[in-house]
C-alpha cells in the first residue's frame, strides 16, 4: 500500500478567487505511482474550500453571486466581535465543501467528462494550503 | 489490499429525480469481498449528486422544494450565455453534495438505522454515471 | 494495511448542539498505530452532521442562526405528515455535511492551524452515534 502526501500553497491577489487545480492533483497522482486508489484533496484553512464542478467562467460568476446571496458579507455577525470580519467566508466554504475524494483508476484520476477540481478562496491575500493525500496500490 | 471499481448508469425520465442506490452499493461491496474498509460513491457529472438521508417520499418532496427555493431554475444565470439552461442544477447538486464515503465493517455497509444512499439527478433525461470504488482488506 | 473502527456516542441535552470532537478523533488515531492514512468521521443518523470549522463560540452562534434562516424549523413540511417534526434537521445537516475525511501524517491528524472537527446535532435528546474508521499503514 502506497501513501503519498503533498501540499499545494495559495496566496491569492483577490479576497475571493476560484482556482482550477485538476492538473496539479493529476501530476501528484502520476508521481505517486498509485494505480488503483483514491486521493483526498482538502483545504487546511477554514475560510476556503475545495469542490468539483464545471470549468466555465459564467458559472463561476454565478456561484460567487449565489454564495453572496446565501451567505452575505458585511452583516453584523457575532464572530466579528473577536475582531475578525470574515464570518461569511466560513459560511460560504461550508456550502461549497472543503474537501473531495477523487478516484484513481489505471494510474490516473477517474473523472467524468466535465469534472474539474477547484480551490475556492473566500478570505485570501494571505498564505493558505491544501493537503493532497494519495492512498492506494 | 483490495481495490474494486464499478459504475452505475442512470438515464432518468424526469429532469429531476432522486433514486435510492443503497442496495446496488451493498451488492458491489459484497462482491468485492472487502471485509474492512470504505467505499467511495461519487457522481461523475456536475449536475447530479450523491447523498445520504431518509427514504421517505415526503422528505424527498421537501428537499426538492427547498432546493428550488435556495437555487431557483429559470433565473438569468451568466452560465446560460453559453447556451446551457441548467445553472441551477450545478448549484443544487452543490448543496446536496456530489459524493459520500461509506464505511465497510464485517463485510457489509456499516450504516445507521435510517441511512440510505441516493443519487440526485438535477438535469436528467440523458446518460449519467456514478463511480463506486471499494478500498479495503 | 490497518483498519480500525470505533464509534462515538452522543445524547445531547438540547435539541441543537455543536460538540467539538477533535481530541476524541486524535485519540482513536493514536491508538490505531496508523502512521500514514486517513480517518473517516461520519454521522450515523440523518438529522446530525460532522464538519470542520473554527472553534469560536460567536461563529457557532452565527452558523446556527444562518441555518435557521436557510432551513427554518416549524414550516409545514410534507415530512411532518408522517408524525415527525424534524424535517428542518434533515435540511440543516445537509448544508453542514454529514462526514469528513481527515488526513493522518506521521501518526497524527494533519490539520491546518484552525481546523477543528465538530459533531452537529439538530434533533438531539436521544442516542446518536458517529462512526470513526481509520485506514492506513
Amino acid at each position: 500500500m502506497i501513501v503519498v502526501t503533498d501540499y499545494l500553497a495559495f496566496n491569492t491577489k483577490k479576497r475571493q478567487e476560484f482556482i482550477r487545480i485538476t492538473d496539479e492533483i493529476a501530476e501528484i497522482v502520476k508521481k505517486s505511482a498509485v494505480k488503483e486508489g483514491t486521493v483526498l484533496v482538502s483545504a487546511m484553512h477554514i475560510t476556503s474550500g475545495v469542490f468539483v464542478n464545471d470549468w466555465e467562467d459564467g458559472l463561476i460568476h454565478d456561484f460567487q453571486g449565489w454564495l453572496e446571496k446565501l451567505a452575505p458579507s458585511g452583516l453584523d455577525y457575532r464572530h466579528h466581535q473577536t475582531g475578525e470580519d470574515n464570518a461569511d467566508a466560513h459560511l460560504k466554504r461550508t456550502i461549497m465543501g472543503h474537501q473531495v475524494i477523487l478516484p484513481i483508476t489505471d494510474g490516473a484520476l477517474d473523472l467524468g467528462p466535465w469534472e474539474q477540481v477547484f480551490y475556492a478562496e473566500f478570505d485570501g491575500q494571505r498564505q493558505k494550503r491544501v493537503i493532497v493525500k494519495v492512498v492506494g496500490v
